[in-house]
């Protein structure tokens, strides 16, 4: 970020980070070495990216207003290979299409994506030097220490597969082959990060610097899935199915623990309210095609969440630390039904850009269409039947033939000489004629 | 082979296996699809081939009597993973010395090598492609199965490491990348052979035939290995070497179980004589610098194996069958050391040709020395001591000065002004002089 000291951007970096290591490293290239630094964040493109995906974004805002070039790997193979049903063609569309809903969540949160990169696994992980490595990997990991280092991301079946033995290590040498100085993801990759830094050196590669973030519960109170197509909320939905989402969300009155609704005020609403305050406070002009105001213009100072509330009821609330806001919760000040509402609102003024743009470009329309055609309306087909050309003369348009009407088909036939016979309740096409029907010529 | 049937050619390619599993599709091809078939066997080129190759060699011969098309796989990826101290580029080196001793072999066996191929694993096995084929594997393939597949052939530890488990995959696809119809190896293979068959059909491949010889205990009674350094017989060893390390080998009186020397005329000596005899038999005429006689030319026809005895001790022995020569030795009538000395000529008459190749070709001998640098004889190079070029006419050329004898030097320094200190017994040069050196030109 221009005009902010390598300390400032380090803290910049970590700050709500739940672990880091190896943060010494990154301070050093920031301090000594005066450059940027890079950062790597994977995901698999398979399902439609929903809200969940907020919680990385976020920090990813931080990395970006920090001046981190921040690497966006879409895993596509590993996505093949985890559902061979989907071909490695739909794969890639699903990558470009979150690549471009990526983006425009990005602007909605108000930072810049100039220093935003988008990779594909196929890239590189198919290169000659990328398998030598994977194969050199294999000759010092051993079983054991690869399931280990998988024990928490690779799914744990009765008769797992090699690939699941593989994964560790091909996200170690990501971090080389994508020249990054640390990796980022949540707090569940600590073993294969762990893995990383254990084998990167035993290849010559240097060890990379991990940040990970806490895990945030999903608003149904457990992790957020992309298979759990009734709690996710869509990128791309409207703001009434987002509210009507929210409401059956998993939040009781004083109950903070695995609270989803909490969570997400704490991991994503407030962070994007406080990474857009500073942009206004370094003297940036946001642009208001993108980034739509969570916060009323007429909040105090610093807020970072806001409830509307009659006033019969205490009035609006104002909050610039999530503290604040848990004890007013957990002492039953605020209510849950105000506290989703108050989700909804903001995360739908939050999305408005990114529906704007759906409904806009064309372009990002035919991406999503190729990439989730299971998710477009489907068009009532008028079941037609199978009608031999040579007797469409004598068929109902209705029923894929060329007759206007019946009346239209009968004198066709008569025409050509062809005895005709009504059309069968079934809508068969009628019988084929038994005679002068040889060289019936249809454009006649 | 021109001239003889596809049933012929079968049963050629068959003989003497321990088990083959596909032949059917084999004879198909054979007799339905008219053409030849293409077959591979692999090796790893590590340490210098030994006469225990001859094992399978000699069954190649077979194969290239059939018509075959025998693809010899160098699997030199695999060579470098298996001990990494080695470099890739030593490892090419080993490759190109076995296809060159491997020809040889091949010639002084006594069958045309035009169609015996030789390929080495890189070329093909960090492809893209094939590499994707490695990933889509490792996503059917559990690791139990990997697992059981490797278990004769990959070393058992008590921390295995991954590479054993990408073995039994890779030697799969291999077939599919050799574009062969069946793989030929020991029988030791097998389960990484039904690996193999189980496997292929699952990404869309066929299914290959394979071809498993019988495993042959080694001159010591047991498989002979390439590092078992006492009994191992280089195809470039003497006669005298020859006959010294088969005079060592285990070979009890009458005892045929587990005898290593019996094992090796069976499975080599004899075979090699019947492929001999069948091409003569043909009408060919084979190549006198490269085909040595193992068997007298005075000897009964059909004789495969020759024990040269004098009258006294019964007088020499003549076989056309291996069970007639087990018979004599399992009831005593042929004692050890004359089988092992009948070995011992066999071999050495065998290799001759090899070891003539050694001598006469240049090439052949610097590979050999860039194969394995550590064979070659070691030159007593004189220890010379590092002399200052400055003082270097002062210094004997003995020592690594210019100057020719000592009287030389001491001319040379009192020519250039300077005083001249004689030689040191430590052979140390003498202390640099103390004035009119600094501008000393070397070339007056």
């Amino acid at each position: 970020m221009v005009g902010i000291s390598p300390k400032k951007q380090y803290e910049l970096i970590t700050r709500g980070i739940e672990e880091t290591i190896g943060g010494d490293a990154l301070l050093k290239i920031l301090e000594e070495h005066e450059r940027n630094v890079k950062c790597y964040w994977g995901t698999a493109p398979t399902g439609r990216p929903h809200v969940g995906y907020l919680v990385p974004l976020t920090k990813l805002a931080d990395f970006l207003r920090a001046g981190v070039t921040v690497k966006v790997l879409f895993a596509d193979i590993h996505a093949f290979l985890d559902n061979m049903k989907a071909p490695i063609e739909l794969v890639k569309h699903r990558a470009e299409y979150y690549r471009q809903i990526l983006i425009a969540v990005m602007k909605a949160i108000g930072v810049p994506t100039d220093s935003l990169d988008f990779v594909l696994g196929s890239s590189y992980q198919l290169s000659e030097q990328y398998n030598f490595d994977v194969y050199r990997l294999s000759a010092f990991v051993t079983e054991h220490d690869a399931k280990k280092a998988g024990a928490e991301v690779v799914k744990q079946v009765a008769n797992p597969l090699l690939s699941g033995l593989l994964y560790p290590g091909l996200q170690a040498l990501d971090e080389q082959y994508l020249d990054v100085d640390f990796q980022f993801g949540g707090i569940d990759q600590r073993k294969i990060f762990m893995f990383a830094e254990q084998y990167l050196p035993k290849l010559g590669y240097s060890k990379r610097s991990h940040l990970m973030n806490a895990m945030v519960p999903g608003m149904n109170g457990s992790k957020m899935s992309s298979s759990d197509a009734d709690s996710k909320i869509d990128f791309l939905d409207s703001a009434e199915d987002i509210a009507k989402k929210i409401k059956g969300a998993y939040c009781m009155p004083g109950e903070v623990d695995g609270n989803g609704v909490l969570a997400f005020i704490r991991a994503v609403l407030m962070p994007i309210s406080r990474v857009r305050n500073e942009a206004v406070q370094m003297g940036e002009t946001l642009d208001e095609e993108w980034v739509k105001p969570m916060v009323p213009s007429d909040a105090p100072d610093g807020t970072l969440f806001y409830i509307s509330r009659p006033e019969k009821y205490g009035g609006s609330l104002y909050y610039d630390t999530y503290e604040q806001l848990e004890r007013d919760f957990k002492e039953q000040q605020v209510h849950p039904s105000d506290l989703k509402k108050a989700v909804g609102d903001a995360l739908s003024a939050l999305l408005v850009p990114v529906q704007n743009m759906h409904e806009k470009d064309e372009t990002f329309r035919k991406i999503k269409a190729l990439a989730y055609p299971d998710d477009e309306p489907k068009e009532k087909k008028k079941k037609v039947a199978k009608v031999n050309p040579k007797f469409a003369r004598y068929v109902l348009i209705s029923d894929g033939g060329l007759a206007k009407t019946e009346e239209e088909a009968k004198e066709n036939a008569e025409a050509d000489g062809v005895s005709y016979k009504p059309k069968k309740k079934q809508g068969k096409p009628p019988a084929p004629p038994t005679e002068a029907v040889q060289n019936l010529d249809m454009n006649k």
